[in-house]
């Protein structure tokens, strides 16, 4: 196979069938993750509880964990199962995407997000979306780190189990460590800065919501993990197959 | 292949045994699904404590989706596991089970539900089920429009992991994937309308309960939004196989 | 293949180094899974939160879910996976094991259930085992109801997962099944009658905390519930093959 | 096969690329885990609950029974995906890894909990973590073995669903049941002695955190419950191939 890399992509790919069924599988897999998942913190708050319970925090972390694990379900075969503008993004630095394509991906993610936080504002009857937010006591720079980190987590673990050609049976679980991840680190996460993790999520509920406080380090912080990661596990992790290399492999009763 | 199109079924299917035997396991599968989520919420009010706080939550939440998870798998194989008339009427609309046939599954599911909650009736020495009702501020047709998306969503995760031919190895996950929207959806829509999406089991709580409040948005909501989710995942996102194009298929170096 | 049916076995396979090695599985799995299971409960009472709140059962719930998809996960391979008395014996009336081999099992899953509850009275400092015990309004022939039914979904569950010779890929998420019906069931059966569904189980924690109460419908009910289940799936469910039948099968285009 | 047995390996094994991507995968993979995990209860911290409600002890296990799931899953196509340097051990004296390989595992587990947990420091702000001490009521011996037999559980299961070669497709289900154990023994252990089951976690935090007390417990009961795993699984269940033996095996019908 040939060394991947950066690629653009052929301008007529971009209103292929397949580009086209990809997308649309894209735009619906993120609308029903958001509409679950931001959903769900409106569900508590309609119970009077607010999300600082650890009950809450539990509601919270479930609610994303299933979503995402559908929505990377649901999407896995048409377009791979992205629903996040920054896995694209890492996607693409690991030249498992073309460009063209990506930007089909992130405009059909950014619409779900859109969509579906505004679908939710209709069946609650009105209620405002709740915004991201930093507690006391975290500055940007902590949030931003610990976007980054929390969304390499994700993306690593998309990478290992989703894009990795040796992935084997793996694959099949890859809907649920994806979820999982996310599940993971928004009970790590959420109370810091509420664990965006996903630009279109966080786009989705800002614009709906109308709230833009410190919404630079919701894209930035996931674009730089999920980019590291993309590059890290595509260019040191992933076995070389085909380049002739002057070791010999490691015979099994040696493993 | 032929084009997947809406089939009524010849007459003699009607009593064929493996049509029997599908609707036995449709039966048995809808049966174990409403005792245990219905149990929950019976539970919960055992315990003194009602459905409205967020750990309340999550118990129904878990278990539907378990008892889900659990219903879907053991009629997997034999009936192809819907344990809901609105998950069966999106695969009659998208040409993958014909009306006979549907008609059998229906009168299986709704029999299951209700002999479910007839028995739960007796080992919770007489509890009478909560039914399902709408939280202040919600109207009868926001209530409607949660039907349909969360039964879309429902039926969209069936369709993907279930139905389509090329799901590969997402049918092994296909149970788990249908109790996690379902879960999801609990923890999202639950506080607003009881969040049904099945109407056997709306309505097999309604009959041994006799609570009918809003019983018809319960199956005009999934049933919409099952057949929507049918016929657009049917028509536009299955990949034809069959039929000539003019676009030669994407090279996968291309992706 | 020949018909199923109840056999006794050869008393020459009581030694055979396969069913000692079946054994050994089994009381460990059910070792491990009494341990975590029952450790759950002294966890709460240690944190002076009783199991009565929402939050407590899904604790105990998750745990159970947990454990026992692990237990069966362990044992899967080398003895089939059972960790319950009342599985085997839903097993050996459906002819899927023989009497020799379930009488080893029964001993090794009662065996380990006893060890694993006699080392957690030491590890927690001497802690006392909860028992399994009635709620108010819950009759003796309540319970047993709820014991039938509950393990009838549980042995049901098992059948279509792990023994059906036709499950496919089913058998990948069979531990997962098996533990989310316990899961389930115990958020909806707990409150009512304690959700036994293991005799070794209850057993275990009958002997080592010496309470006995209503001990009896905890063996009788989950017995009969498995007993149905086994006899219902084996012989109602499961797709003859080699029998030449009158009807032809369904065409897949008339499904 | 040969049988197995404990080997040192090569010394030119130890810069094979092989070795370091493996050394590089448990790295990462344990940062992952461990910042997820510990990170749960820093955040419990933070919402000023602490963790000994139900709710909270369920937001813990969640985190580590879902970072736990990710993290085997990420590594265990390179490395095997041990994350633990008890599970390393237990490899080891069942001789499915060389000490040299188990050396660098050491290594890069240990690094990847100090890293992540060093990273938790300032992402909360400069919260403290909190450490691993023993419940009132619980002496050291009764910790030690507590950690014993926890990661037993852990070793056993790990052996019986990644390492046994007749696993099947339970590998596909191995970063669950591994996820899932640790989470079911978090729910029946934490309040007890904080449930470690994993040396590398421990360390990093009683390091990062600066807290010593009854810190050699958590080596020593991991290692010999592992150790202890791992022997018992590979030298007693797991069925022999290629020696003669004078038995014929079980006929499928006599099972």
């Amino acid at each position: 196979m040939r060394p991947r890399r950066f690629t653009v992509g052929r301008s007529e790919d971009a209103i292929h069938p397949d580009t086209m069924r990809a997308a649309l599988a894209e735009f619906l897999a993120t609308a029903l993750f958001v509409f679950a998942a931001e959903g769900s913190l409106l569900s508590l708050d309609k119970l009077y509880k607010d999300t600082t319970t650890a009950g809450g925090l539990v509601v919270v972390a479930v609610a994303h964990a299933f979503a995402l694990m559908v929505a990377v379900s649901v999407a896995f075969n048409i377009s791979g199962g992205h629903v996040n503008p920054a896995v694209t993004f890492g996607a693409l630095l690991g030249g498992r995407i073309s460009l063209i394509r990506a930007v089909f991906y992130w405009a059909a993610q950014i619409l779900g997000a859109i969509v579906a936080t505004a679908l939710l504002r209709i069946t609650t009857g009105g209620m405002r979306p709740l915004g991201f937010s930093l507690a006391s006591g975290v500055s940007e720079w902590h949030a931003l780190l610990l976007e980054i980190i929390m969304t390499f987590g994700l993306m690593y673990t998309f990478y290992a189990t989703a894009l990795d050609p040796k992935r084997g049976y793996l694959g099949t679980i890859a809907p649920l460590a994806v979820g999982f991840i996310v599940g993971a680190n928004i009970l790590s996460g959420a109370p810091f800065d509420g664990a965006g993790m996903n630009p279109a999520r966080v786009f989705g509920v800002a614009l709906v919501g109308w709230r833009w406080s410190h919404h630079w380090l919701y894209w930035v912080g996931p674009f730089i993990g999920a980019g590291l990661a993309g590059l890290i596990y595509e260019f040191l992790l992933i076995q070389p197959e085909t380049a002739p290399h002057t070791h010999q492999p490691l015979a099994p009763e040696d493993y």
